[in-house]
């Protein structure tokens, strides 16, 4: 396989954008990150989307993407993996230009929520589970979440409190991120006093909807090797599935998914744990945000709330998450997501990520949540 | 690239499957073409699907088939182009083996249309149109290609009786599949007594819905040479998109993408129309058949039906297509649809298509179009 670089980045804001459509925000992206890669074109287009056939009435995403900004006959398509389809469009890209099949590619996350009813978006949502095993049994997809905090709770002996520095976190730096849904940080008091969602999670556990697109356009890193600066390529990439349903898993606590496409991207990259200098995870639930640093080798099992109170997991912390909001506060529109963590990690690999910027940033990995751990894609991105 | 093989296909048949859920179909088919190629793993499952996020209220199928079928771990999505969803997991799965990302792949489309009440189906149906400004105004998915078959008609002159020669051979193909939906052969009488749906499509110019599955395992060809025997590759294998609505297309007679992903097709294999033996195409309705014989070089512009009448397209013609039933006769469990013409190829390069075998056939051609003509994949199989 060619090694492959992201060249061009392209985001909308997060937020009820009554204004667009789901083409429009797609193009919005697509287009900024051609002009950003100073490209016209590109071989394929590959468009991650949980939700658009019910949400939006709307699928064949691939051809309505590449019919709306003007890529006429190309290769286009639609990936799904629940949470995890915006990085499952990158990996698919990143395979395609690896292989030679194409000689460039653009990967788009977008989700457009705001135009549906709550309930039909939780019912859209409950699509991520075990239909047959879970949602009939009236388990939404917060209620799932719950159900883990609830018991890695009791298993570790953290107290609901234990969980507020991922998103306090989360708040702080998202309010250096002109593209995230909330510019407010929060308190500790603020954190506690939250809404309750479905217990234990509350409002300030659950990452905010919202309607977006994110973009990255890619190439063989040996066509660009001797011009961009810096050099940003894909050095790590992986996806790995575990059981759909909760009940059949091992160890309900432990991310054996996110383990394995983390082992396996680390190696494809030939780097550890302690060589990444940022980690966008995806914090849709504070839970998940714990669960993902012991899975990939950053925190002991059970004590991911620990580093959090610690502050491992701030700016200036041993493995910054959330650098600029995270699921949490730049918001989580679901497919567009994983493709909103990528964009995030080469701004700080740039050095453009204003105020948020980590100091000396050069390996920033990624790692996006389909479900409820069933489908999960981890990828690091080197700057040289 | 390395070459890609075909080492094991599995399908289920295509009916009412009231006993059997989503995942049971796609795992009947996943484990047969494993039975088949005699593995008992592999790296990736790449699933090809349309509605189930309407129909069975689940999406996530990449994890929900790995899961089913005990692959633990391994990577997993869905790819989504509309009726084009099942060729575009081959391609996706294709590429990645060819990379070197995968040592193997199964590639399953599947879909279970029947649990769900017409009314949803044909809403489902409708958003692989563009919902804006097609499905908006009205259009269901048969309107679109009613428009397109009265123009066509208007334009080249033929007669609705014209059309009868596709759904004739469809259906006495499909007499001798035994995984088809329909074992009648049907008269011109019958065609032409049939009940109007939408002017001018009658039922026998209609595919019918119907639950199914179809996968296939791919390999390295490089890795089975001297042991399969024949040696069926993807010696072509390319897709291309054109405008989501008609009436943003230049000539809504003619298949652009079609034409742009058979050349590319034929330009990787190597050969062009006149070595391909038979041709799975997609005919979803009877004009979509005429419109793809044009686009491939298989008849000149507007002379589809003439090609049909003059016994072309029977098993015993030049281009034999539809030569299990097609998507008329076999069934068109939509996103399935593209695998089941995929395993219908290697049965007959293979030699295994008992009474409907064509003699000597080395070269197979499938196409699979998503949408009115927005999305369309094209594969070329060789037999060596």
């Amino acid at each position: 396989m060619r090694e492959v670089a992201v060249l061009g980045i392209g985001q909308t804001s997060i937020d009820e954008h009554w204004e667009k459509s789901l083409r429009e925000l797609a193009g919005e992206a697509v287009l900024a990150s051609l002009q950003d890669a100073r490209r016209e074109s590109v071989d394929g287009v590959f468009v991650g989307n949980m939700m658009s056939g019910s949400a939006n009435h709307q699928q064949h995403l691939g051809a309505l993407v590449a019919d709306w900004v003007g890529l006429r006959f190309v290769e286009a398509i639609r990936t799904e993996a629940a949470c995890a389809s915006g990085s499952a469009a990158l990996r698919a890209a990143m395979i395609a230009v690896a292989s030679g099949a194409m000689e460039s590619a653009v990967a788009v996350g977008v989700e457009k929520m705001s135009d549906s009813p709550g309930p039909e978006i939780t019912s859209a949502l409950a699509t991520a589970a075990d239909a047959d095993y879970e949602a009939d049994q009236g388990l939404s997809f917060v209620a799932l979440n719950a159900l883990i905090m609830r018991r890695y709770m009791y298993t570790y002996g953290w107290k609901h409190a234990d969980f507020a520095p991922f998103s306090i976190n989360a708040h702080a730096n998202a309010v250096n991120n002109p593209y995230a849904r909330f510019h407010e940080p929060i308190t500790a008091d603020g954190y506690l006093r939250a809404s309750m969602i479905c217990d234990p999670i509350n409002l300030m556990d659950a990452s905010p909807m919202g309607d977006g697109a994110a973009a990255v356009v890619l190439v063989p890193a040996e066509t660009i090797r001797f011009q961009a600066k810096p050099l940003i390529t894909l050095a790590g990439s992986a996806a790995a599935t575990d059981t759909l349903a909760i009940h059949d898993r091992v160890d309900p606590l432990w991310l054996s998914a996110a383990a394995a496409s983390a082992s396996r991207a680390y190696a494809m990259a030939g780097v550890g744990p302690e060589d990444i200098d940022l980690f966008e995870l995806h914090d849709a639930f504070s839970i998940m945000a714990a669960l993902s640093l012991e899975a990939c080798g950053f925190a002991e099992r059970g004590q991911g709330p620990r580093l959090a109170q610690e502050g491992g997991i701030f700016p200036t912390g041993r493995i910054p998450i959330a650098t600029l909001g995270g699921l949490k506060a730049r918001g989580h529109p679901v497919g567009a997501t994983g493709m909103y963590q990528i964009v995030e990690i080469v701004e700080q690999l740039r050095g453009q990520a204003g105020k948020a910027q980590i100091d000396g940033a050069r390996v920033g990995m990624s790692q996006n949540i389909g479900g409820s751990g069933s489908n999960i894609v981890t990828h690091i991105l080197r700057a040289s």
